[in-house]
């Protein structure tokens, strides 16, 4: 999708992303961009199979090549975690042993606490195909997993990474709501205005017989304006049904305006 | 990653994910992925570049080829959305115009409490190159945007379908707790009974002349679905409505029905 604003700044830091193993430079290309959407910078990459620089990763990246320019490659796990100082390790799998479980919003909660007092913090993620080993699990402080479809748990390690980007994201938006532009607000209008739209369709509608027969009238134009008031219409939608419904009352069907006198 | 488990029951319901004009085979593997992992199981796809089926969707699927199976192909947006209640577009680029901007969260909130009342939802993805167009756009009920890093708004179509499966599993989680949710008290009608009203106002306008000068059209169309769309019309709604067109539409001022002949 579109939308990009090459004006605004790049948002920068929050935590590493730690590639352990990865197969396929596509993944990690689109780990790239996941990372570029949610303002993360830091990929970590250890032992890619594949080797470094990647060619299709830098296809997949679609534009977030700068996180691969930036990447830093390590040949063993540990290496790539010396100068962190939490770390979670993301896995689908239950693990035996003694770390706590946490779900992808309460680890990202607890990674920008960490960062907030200035602790360095990632986040691992395993290989495509069997994912973490238990001694490198081992290696960090806390688990964290998904909320997946327990018969469908096998979640794409880009993916895997664009839900802990997006709930990191979240973290940091304040009173805020981050979103890139707002929709119209949708004050309704004064009650005038209204009234004014009843009076003008009644008018147009009472010269045609619509309201029969007599003792039915009221009735009819209750039901008629409680159409019309539910939807707390703003000013600039009445303006526009006030325009339709002048059209259909001041104009024949195939006598339209400029083209012959109008119907009145 | 690892860690499904077959013996577990698939999740099923949720919103139909609606794709428009997808251009990748590879996409709409990775959205049935993404489905998959987040338990839903409805895909709609509306013309689809490289035809139907599509060996690189399956092949990129990996596993959730259920969901493909059971999509359903359509040739036009309106026949998708024929049967459906409540429908968001997903859209990074900011629009003109009479509807709200959600985030994925509140957008999740609100498909769920409408699925909670018995209504049928759904959520619209536009083609990977430009989106979804203004008038697409336009026949849904309200926006959705991704609070994206400013600076690389760019999401692939899958990990944008990813977010929203993500969060409306979230949603049911929420349910799970027992939370107390309002309900719609007013069931939009569905989509088949709106696009009835556009078409059958839109004659009536056009007729007469009202979409003027002709480079307006277009706009003038969206904004008038649009401020009809919003109010999330009843059924019933929109048959008053129709009458009220019908009359103005068919019988001229001062000549009412029954008192002479209608002016046809």
């Amino acid at each position: 999708m579109a939308g990009t604003d090459k004006n605004r700044p790049i948002l920068t830091g929050g935590p590493a992303i730690i590639l352990v193993e990865p197969q396929l430079g596509e993944n990690i290309g689109m780990v790239a961009r996941a990372m570029g959407n949610f303002g993360l910078d830091q990929l970590r990459i250890v032992n890619p199979r594949d080797g470094w620089p990647n060619e299709k990763a830098v296809s997949a990246a679609a534009g977030a090549t700068y996180v691969l320019d930036a990447a830093t490659i390590y040949e063993t796990l540990e290496q790539s975690l010396l100068d962190l100082n939490y770390v979670v390790a993301t896995t689908a799998r239950q693990r035996d042993g003694f770390k706590r479980v946490l779900g992808p919003k309460e680890a990202c909660g607890m990674l920008a606490d960490r960062e907030r007092v200035g602790e360095r913090i990632g986040i691992l993620f395993g290989r495509e195909r069997i994912g973490l080993r238990n001694n490198e699990v081992g290696l960090a402080d806390d688990i964290v997993t998904f909320p997946v479809n327990p018969a469908y748990a096998s979640l794409n390690i880009a993916q895997a990474v664009l839900l802990m980007a997006y709930e990191y994201m979240g973290t940091r938006l304040l009173a805020d709501d981050g979103l890139p532009f707002g929709g119209a607000e949708f004050q309704p209008a004064e009650k005038q205005e209204l009234f004014g739209l009843f009076s003008q369709l009644e008018g147009a509608l009472g010269k045609r017989g619509y309201f029969r027969p007599p003792e039915r009238e009221a009735v009819m134009v209750d039901s008629l304006r409680a159409v019309l008031t539910r939807p707390g219409f703003s000013a600039e939608e009445i303006r526009v049904l006030r325009g339709v419904i002048s059209s259909l009352d001041r104009f024949s069907p195939d006598k339209p305006r400029g083209s012959g006198p109008p119907d009145e």
